[in-house]
C-alpha cells in the first residue's frame, strides 16, 4: 500500500489526552447542572433520514448539512446539523414510552460546512438541555436558570443572558406593517445590530423597502433599551410596561409582553441573580422556529479576543414537533456553545489547578530483567486496589524511567529493585516533593492513595 | 411545511433516558478499566478523508463504509469504520507532540452499512484501547488483561480470551506451500470454523485448490487444539512445544511461537487468571491488517440466545502506522463488543440492584398557584445543596403529582403546603417506604442527602 498524508478533513480537530481531559472536565461540568436541573440523558444517531432535517433551519443553513451514503444504499442520509430536529423526531417516535414532561439533555457533536475559521469548526459540541410538554413560563425560566447555573460552575460571572420574545418581534413588525417575508427580513436587519449597529440596522430596513417614518418608529422602540440605562429586575419591568402602552393596540406584542411579564416573575422566584439577565428587545436568534421568548448569552468581555459571539442560545419553539405528529407540543430549551466557552477558558486558564494532565497516578517502573515480573505483579496489584497505573515497557535506566513520568506529569513512581523485592516491599516516590515511602507489597494500593491525598 | 413521519435511518437507535443511564453505566465501567492501566482518552473526528479509510480494511468490508460530503464540498469524506484506522492516522499526524509509549483508549460509535438484524447495528459503539510503540509481548500480555478485567467488572465470569498469532498462521501456509491471495483465501477458510465446522473448513480449503494431503495436514495441525483437551497455563505450554517441534523448519512459525511463549509467561506474571485464556490456532480474526498475536474473546454460554459470536477482539498491527509515516511502529490493541456485552448484560439483568432509573432525586410537587414561588425558591436551594431536583410544573393535584414521581422512579417527593410555609419548614416523603421527614427549608438540601442515603 501507498504511504499517505496524514490528515485531517478541514476544520475538524483530533483531541490529545491532556487536551481530552481539559474538556471532559467542562462537558462533565456542564451535564452535571443539566442533571441537578432533573434533565435526563437521550441520545440520537449521528446520521438522520436528509428529508427529518430539510426544511426546518432555512434555506442558508441547509447547504451546510452534510449528506451521507453508503454505496448501493437507498436512504439519503445527513449528519445532524442541531441537537433539536433530531429531539423533536425522536420525541415524536417514542412519546408512547415518555412521561411528559420530558426534560432532556444532551451533550453531543453536530456538524456544519461552515467554512473553517479560529475558533469555528465543521465538527463541534453542543450542550442542549429541552422540556416537552410545558407551554407555562415556568419552563422558560429554568432553562434562563440552566445556563446561568451552568455558567457560573464553569467559573463564569461576566455573561447576560440576552432575553426577548418572537410574540413581541411579530408585533412590532405588525406595527410597522410587516409580514411574511418583509417580517423575516425585518428580523434579519435587526440581528445585525452587533455588527453594523443601528444606523447600519435602520438602511437596511429602508433597502428592505419600510418607509422612513416606520423605520424610525421601530428604530426608537428597539434601539433605546441598548442604551445604557439601569438594568436589573426593577428596570426590565420598566421596560416591559413602557412597551405596554406604546403596542397597546397590537395582541401579538401583548402576548409577548406577557409571557415576558410571566417569565420575570418566575426568575425572580427562582432567584436567579438580575446581574445575569436583561430584556433585549432587538435580539432576534437566526433560527426559524422559535415562536415566544428567546435567549442568547453574551460575554461581557472587553478584550477583543474574547469577542466570541454568543456562548448560549435558546427559545420556545412550540410549532417544531407538530412537524412529526399530529398535534405539536409546547417546548423550550436552550443549547451551550461549549466550544467557545473552551476557548475562552483556555485563554483564561480557567481550570482548577488540580486538573490532571494525565489519568495515570503511578508508573511502576522496572529495575531490571530479573525483577519485570515483580514489577507486572505489583502492577496488577495496584489496579486491583482501583489505583491507575502504567508499567514501564521500555528498556531504560531508572533516571530514565523517572524523567517519561516526570515529562508525562505522572505524580508517583514505584521502585521495585532486588532488595525492596527480596523484603517483600515497594518504594513509592512522590515528584513534586521527593518525598518517599516505603510499603510492604500488600497495602501497596492504600499507600499511594495516601500519597496521593496527603 | 408537510407533516413528515417521523423515522430513524434503517439500523440506528435512539436510546432514551433510562436505556442511556444503563449504557453510561456499561461504558464508565469500561473506560475505568481502561484508565487503571494507564490508557489515556483520546478523540477523532465522527469523519475522516474518504482516503483514509480506503485500503486497510479488506475490499468487502470497504463497501460498508457510508460516504460524506457536503453540497458543493470538494472533500471526499467518510464515516469511521473502526476506532484503529484513526488512531494511526492521528498518531502518525501529532506525535511530536506524544510520548511513546502512547497508549491510549476510545468509547465511541463507528458506523458500516451492514444488514440490519438481530443485536446487530450500522451505529454501534466500539471500546478500544492499544499501545503504539512497544515490540515486546509486555504490551500484548496489558491488552489480554485489560479485556479480562473489563469483563470481570461487567460482572462476567463464563467467557475465555482466545490467542493466535498471525506469524504462526503465515508459517503453517509456507508449511502448506501457500502465500499471497492463497494464503488470505485459506484464512477466510479456517475463519469459517464456528459457523461449518472441521469438515467444511477442509472441503473449503480443498475448493480454494490446496492438495489434499496438504488440506490433512493443516487441519490436523489446526484442529486439534480444537478437542475437549486440558486447558490452562500448563496445557498451552504443551500446545507450543507440540507445535514448535512440528514446525520446526518453518521461521515464520517459530517467530509467532516464540512470541506466545513470551506472551504466556507476562500473561502469567500479571497474574491473569488461566480461567479465561485459551490458546486455539484455528482462530483467524477478520481484519487484513495484523501481523503478530491476535485475540478474540468468546462468551462460554450454552444458552443459544446467548450465541453473539466474539465480544471483543484484537491484536498486533506493527504496519498500519507506516501507511501514514515513514517507519512504521509496533502497535497492539484491542476492542470489546460492547453493543453485544450489553445485549447480554441485558437478558441476564446484570445490572447493579441501585442503578437508577432517573437522574432525579427529589420532585418538588407544587400545592397551588399560591405556594408555586416558595416551591420554585425550594427546588433552587436544593440544586445549590447539590441535590438533583425537579419542580412539578402542571397543574395537578398532589396525589397526581405524587403519581408521577413514581412512574418516573424519583425516589423522593418535596411537599409545600401553606402550613409549611408558614413554618419555613419543608416535608419530604420516600415513595419506597412512606418515611417522612420535616426539615427546615435552610438544611433542605442535607435532609434529603441522608433520606437518599440512609
Amino acid at each position: 500500500m501507498n504511504q499517505i498524508k496524514p490528515q485531517l478533513p478541514k476544520g475538524m480537530r483530533d483531541f490529545l489526552p491532556a487536551n481530552m481531559l481539559r474538556r471532559q472536565y467542562v462537558m462533565d461540568t456542564v451535564a452535571e447542572v443539566f442533571e441537578l436541573y432533573g434533565y435526563e440523558p437521550l441520545q440520537t444517531p449521528v446520521m438522520e433520514l436528509h428529508e427529518t432535517l430539510m426544511g426546518k433551519y432555512g434555506e442558508d443553513a441547509e447547504k451546510l448539512i452534510f449528506n451521507a451514503q453508503h454505496p448501493g444504499g437507498k436512504e439519503a442520509l445527513a449528519l445532524r446539523y442541531d441537537l433539536t430536529v433530531p429531539l423533536a423526531r425522536a420525541f415524536a417516535m417514542h412519546e408512547s414510552e415518555l412521561t411528559l414532561p420530558f426534560k432532556r439533555y444532551q451533550v453531543a457533536p453536530v456538524w456544519r460546512a461552515e467554512r473553517p475559521q479560529q475558533g469555528r469548526f465543521r465538527e463541534f459540541y453542543q450542550c442542549d438541555v429541552d422540556i416537552v410538554g410545558i407551554a407555562g413560563m415556568e419552563a422558560d425560566a429554568e432553562v434562563v436558570s440552566v445556563v446561568v447555573t451552568a455558567l457560573q460552575r464553569l467559573g463564569f460571572n461576566d455573561f447576560r443572558v440576552k432575553i426577548n420574545n418572537r410574540k413581541l418581534l411579530t408585533g412590532i413588525g405588525q406595527y410597522a406593517g410587516l409580514s411574511g417575508e418583509a417580517l423575516s427580513s425585518l428580523y434579519r436587519s435587526i440581528d445585525k445590530f452587533d455588527k453594523i449597529g443601528a444606523e447600519g440596522v435602520k438602511q437596511e430596513m429602508i433597502k428592505g423597502g419600510i418607509a422612513q417614518d416606520v423605520v424610525d418608529k421601530i428604530a426608537q422602540l428597539l434601539f433605546e433599551s441598548q442604551s445604557s440605562e439601569a438594568w436589573g429586575y426593577e428596570a426590565d419591568r420598566a421596560k416591559l410596561t413602557r412597551f405596554g402602552s406604546r403596542l397597546a393596540d397590537i395582541p401579538a406584542a401583548q402576548d409577548g409582553l406577557a409571557e415576558l411579564a410571566s417569565l420575570y416573575g418566575y426568575l425572580e422566584a427562582m432567584r436567579v441573580d438580575e446581574r445575569y439577565v436583561e430584556l433585549d428587545f432587538a435580539m432576534v436568534r437566526g433560527l426559524g422556529y422559535y415562536t415566544g421568548p428567546i435567549f442568547e448569552t453574551m460575554l461581557l468581555s472587553d478584550n477583543p479576543e474574547e469577542r466570541v459571539g454568543s456562548v448560549s442560545g435558546g427559545g420556545r419553539y412550540d410549532d417544531l414537533i407538530g412537524l412529526f405528529r399530529k398535534e405539536s407540543l409546547p417546548t423550550v430549551g436552550v443549547s451551550l456553545g461549549i466550544e467557545r466557552l473552551i476557548t475562552i477558558m483556555e485563554k483564561r486558564n480557567m481550570y482548577p489547578a488540580n486538573l490532571k494532565r494525565t489519568v495515570v497516578e503511578v508508573l511502576v517502573t522496572v529495575f531490571g530483567p530479573d525483577t519485570r515480573a515483580h514489577a507486572m505483579r505489583l502492577v496488577s496489584m495496584l489496579r486491583q486496589g482501583d489505583v491507575k497505573a502504567e508499567l514501564f515497557m521500555q528498556d531504560a535506566k531508572l533516571g530514565k524511567q523517572i524523567g517519561y513520568a516526570d515529562k508525562k506529569g505522572i505524580p508517583i513512581v514505584a521502585i521495585l529493585g532486588p532488595d525492596e523485592v527480596k523484603r517483600g516491599e515497594v518504594k513509592f516516590k512522590r515528584l513534586a516533593d521527593q518525598h518517599e515511602v516505603i510499603a510492604p507489597l500488600s497495602t501497596a494500593a492504600e499507600a499511594v492513595t495516601a500519597l496521593l491525598n496527603d
